[in-house]
């Protein structure tokens, strides 16, 4: 018996037990999968291969695929969603692209409206201030950047709401994995901020859905 | 001029700048926690030696020092506090506890109930699962931790609403200055938990003080 | 001549040479697994490929390969196995099933009785719980757990037994191929944790196996 | 509430609580020592000063302190202790002898026969095979070593009992704390080595000690 | 003979070789300055503690001190300045200042009009665009941030001129010593900066006099 | 939309932004060129593939691709160069010609003459000593180099002008991915070195240029 | 022109420059190996592919190729040999072998005997005690080992001739490519050992042969 | 017993065990100072403060101390030396002079001739050239340097004899502690260098003095 199914996690936390995909094998995948959606409505696997999610369709006809995110999705009801408080999800580059829409899928499918603004690194940081507006709007936001990962304190000393910060692996040499980006959020001198793994759009979606249902 | 006070964070963000005192002379911390006493009416500065203290004391009557998190506040009126909904500080041992009142402190002074459970690292589980009602009625919880800082992983599993790790340098060996627990924070396999960094109980009192205002 | 085997272990240490594959030739893995054929009834090679499975099972045909755990064993006579002392092999996720495996393969055919539960990571710690009995009741325990490691600190407080903890590789990001979880383990707040290399399952069945045969 | 002491300690694995008092007040240590004191017969605190001590002694007149070792016991009856089943502590250098020191009377306070070989670095492998006969009548053994730490592969690999193996921070330069011995110790080519904490004697005294009452 | 000073250094590269004081006695130091202030008109000791001075005064009665930067300097004949070229030294904190410091004295020094923005760091993003004429001015930017280092990118992106970015250590936890604000200038997004080593204030200064003095 | 081109970088810092490939799929560059393409004379894109050239040049036909440094150019006019003012690219090595070469590159199409002086490395110091002149003669030096990269402070320590040090991944072992390279550059007991990120020609000659350009 | 061959080397230092082949395409190895052959009897080349050696033979074809130590060697008159004084290269596993023939054949065309020693690693302490006679007669000794590296300290205690220390990057988890032995070596606690760079077997060679000249 | 001393290593080793007195207490150095001068003619201790040397002279009051190196010698009979076969000890900077004479006097009371070349660091390379005789004449030659530790590598690519490199602690910021010299000296693309740990002076001045034996 290789899993044991945490079913009462929708229960406990309103949302059910997220399939990490990696190190398990198709099968692995494929039985996991199979068995959630039997006693849930939404589920998500991360970091899924194409491979993993042609497996899934064929017992589970209705999930789909995120190419870019590398998620699958199944969602048989559109959960209520409160389109007065968005989440905003931003990046700082178009390369950090695959672990924002991470964030943003994942937040979507636990019932919360989205908006995205890309591509707004610091160094032309007017392309940041044009989105001031949006930033003091949003109700929670999720900082996506790599290389050295400004864009979280930023943001963070513009938006009165609080900040998700995900540092990437995008560049290269002494950026060492993603290392770069995440001391530097981990040090940023803004307040609000809470920082989760590198790459981990998963984890900031998840925690900005948790804030963004609280009443 | 050694310091441009942003005297138009109260409004941006809803509190005054916060003072960060390490590097700062004596002189210099006396400076600027007078001038923002001029304008706000409650104020904080953090990493204070008690000498710093007695000097801002001097001009400031009314500052006071909270010996464990080297905290200076002013108070000048209580702000107004929903009694409901109450942030929960929990420590995992007794040596993380002046990290813990760092981030208690910090979030009462910016208008939040705390609560506090001291010592309930998971070496006894038990300790934890008796305070398995509290966690549930939190509204934000705030897990400070040394060591493995494994506490943050469990009270995630537990609780349904955000969580805020702080790791701690509590530890020797291999703890390497806090890395252990933070590391381990940010790999955390629950969802839902968002991490400052290491001995930073002032950055996760803020957090959750500005999740825990969210409506 | 590229190997001294070590004839005398099995004399001195109870277990003949183990070989590990990994930097290895196809040759030398082959040539070195049939002498120790012709010395011993029990044999077992570590991170071996498929490919010098083929190898030597072409010479040694009664030798098996374990997929997930990248074993090769050879076994010509089942050792005396003593049922009422077993030792309990844990993983905290699926993923980390193959380094499981490779600890709970390496106990069986030293002769130890082994029982395994996986998947029971923290975030969902009624699952853990609800193996209690199981914890109490092992004479040796292997913890197997990736990610921020965590799993071990909590069965460590809960047990009167040895155990022994093996970090994973696997997670992502600040994972640092096993170095969160194994300076977690390191830093357990459990005493009575004792820990081996990240991913080594060898190393943990064989030490779970002398600990296992005292008496 | 600084403290919730872990009453149910003794029960469940055999020895109270033992308190960390690195990072706490004296004021803290004297108060848990204290409620300790009242519930056991056998008390253990680690890394503790002398002035602990002192403020210990007032209030627990029976308690007496380790320098080098820097424990704190109380030991009301002495435990029945096995002769036949020893627990041989060594050491590489002299230098290594505090951490070593902490082992030892943390095994013996634990009920176990203790014997101690000190200064038998690998640099003079004669010292160490002098020694051979004691190796291989030790029930369990506890390698301590700094420097580059090969102590632990060399005994390692002439026992057919558990190793415990405990890297130090004894050493300078490229030993990074202790760093370079616990990568050794981690790394042994020898099998059957659990290692703890750099400098954690403690943790090796209590993991050799349920090691040893096993039959 | 414990110092061959290189008194080639001011033909070659414009200013006499600078003596960093770290790791010297005080007689070493006091004998270099001597035999420096022998054949130069304008020289320079770095990291000197106030008893180096005051040993250096005794015997070059025009050497001056400078508390904050631990900078001695000896300027017999102010060097010729063009003030239409000036370099702006900015710092992100307060608690940045030393630093910030030792780079502008070094700078002016040698013979540059230098200007000085303190406490400017991105939190608050206004009281940087506040200073955009100046940035715009300058001809050479000095940025000097500790924590995450933000500031260095913003700047960057901001100015056409080279920037010269040194990391401070200012900061705790996860800055480890200066190597969050290192690496994140390495990585900055904004091109046209070159780094120099953590705290290194006099590297700055020099290189950026250097550039200042390009025709 | 995946992209928030930055088209007032132009006329702010006096090139067109630089599209970084890394992370990005064959389309998002292709569309990001395309739209450079459209506004600008002379564009720049680093770390291509030829797949990625291969696309761009059938919307862009006049797109050169240098293979050694992966860049892709567009140049439809030849800036105005000062061929007075040079700018010297030097290697230690022949492995670092591709990062010397992305240097090299981006000076010239940012309007700069280049001179290239490559595997002139310490171990024969003649080689270098016989460059002296070519050193003297530079305006602005890149000196490119892996391994222990010694050459940036002797370069340093020869030269009068600005030197940009660019550590290189180029070595094995204890490099590290070119750590004791940047290290060593950080460290450069040579005043006057500034550095940049592992690998990242571009950025050197970035800087380069700007400095070049100034009067 | 992509490399300037130090022509004076075998003057200087008694051996012709040798070709690093990592990060080199196969022109540029192919065109260095053509000019060193016209003008040296003797030419190695180090971390050579099958595909370069296979270039380089079509030009020079008395060039052989050495599989496992990814060695080009062109060796066109045997240098003269003192047999007395033999060079000892040991390894620690057969999977250290490749590193050790890299330095074993390295030292053979700088003209010294060599003797070989392998899989003697401390975990089967008796292998290396019956090398006890070598280990006294030979003149220098090459100790290669990788996981954690404590051959160089058995053998470093035991011989009176230096003692040229390998780490290799054999192993998994925590050797972290080579680190863990690195350190260890250079923390040894034996006296007279010199390390090179993690898999360096040419550059023990190397050294092995200068100082197995020395008269 | 705290020591067992290995009165064996003179006669396998040629020089009686050298105490290394960090991690010791004054009465443990005295006991073992007392015991090894029963025994031998010279005898060395490092890393001793002037209060262990106190303890030592009132025992052995032959004892000297020399307080830069930290170093307690006793030289009852000079040994027989060569002067024709120098060790040139050098050293980058002034700073590094304490680890440069720990190797010089180790060396000198092993019985070699030695020389001292110091503060001739690369920034000055005309400094090093000047002394390219010596560096031809000298039979080994021992390179002592903190910050980037290019000395070495020039030193080793001018040197036809070994090159014994030893990193210093000297520096700051990126320095790491030596780690940035340790890294630089392992990578250095002279070959024939061999590394010691960081500081560690006598073992450098150990290794010279063997090879300078070695007829
Ligand atoms: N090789 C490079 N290294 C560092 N930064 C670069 C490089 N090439 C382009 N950039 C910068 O990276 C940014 C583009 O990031 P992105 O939005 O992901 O395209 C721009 O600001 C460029 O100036
Ligand atoms: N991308 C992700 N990052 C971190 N944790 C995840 C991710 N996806 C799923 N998880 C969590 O990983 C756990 C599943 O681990 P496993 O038992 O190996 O499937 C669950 O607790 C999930 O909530
Ligand atoms: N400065 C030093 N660096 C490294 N090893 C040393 C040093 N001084 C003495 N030693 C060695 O350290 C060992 C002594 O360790 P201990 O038993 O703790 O005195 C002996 O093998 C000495 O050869
Ligand atoms: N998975 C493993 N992890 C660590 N050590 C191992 C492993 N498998 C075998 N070994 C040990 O590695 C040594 C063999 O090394 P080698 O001579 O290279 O085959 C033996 O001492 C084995 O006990
Ligand atoms: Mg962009
Ligand atoms: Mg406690
Ligand atoms: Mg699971
Ligand atoms: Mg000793
Ligand atoms: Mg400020
Ligand atoms: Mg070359
Ligand atoms: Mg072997
Ligand atoms: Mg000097």
């Amino acid at each position: 018996e290789f899993a044991k199914l945490d079913h009462h996690r929708m229960l406990r936390q309103g949302f059910a037990e997220v399939v990490f995909c990696q190190g398990k094998t198709v099968e692995q995948v494929l039985a996991i999968m199979n068995r959630l959606a039997e006693y849930n409505r939404s589920i998500l696997a991360t970091r899924a291969t194409r491979e993993m999610y042609e497996a899934v369709r064929s017992a589970v006809p209705d999930a789909q695929y995120h190419e870019l995110a590398r998620l699958i999705t199944v969602e048989r009801q559109k959960p209520a969603v409160d389109n007065e408080r968005f989440i905003l999800v931003m990046s700082a580059g178009t390369s950090d692209i695959p672990v924002a829409e991470e964030a943003a899928i994942t937040a979507e499918i636990m019932g919360n409206e989205v908006k995205r603004v890309y591509d707004v690194g610091v160094a032309g940081i007017h392309r940041l201030l044009g989105q001031r507006q949006l930033i003091e709007q949003a109700n929670v936001l999720v900082v996506v950047a790599g290389m050295e990962g400004a864009l979280a304190s930023v943001v963070g000393g513009m938006a009165a709401k609080p900040v998700i910060a995900v540092p990437t692996s995008i560049g290269y040499g002494a950026n060492f994995g993603g290392l770069a980006a995440l001391l530097s959020m981990l040090n940023s001198c803004a307040a609000g901020v809470g920082v989760v793994n590198i790459d981990n759009g998963f984890g900031a979606g998840r925690l900005a859905s948790i804030i963004n249902h609280m009443r």
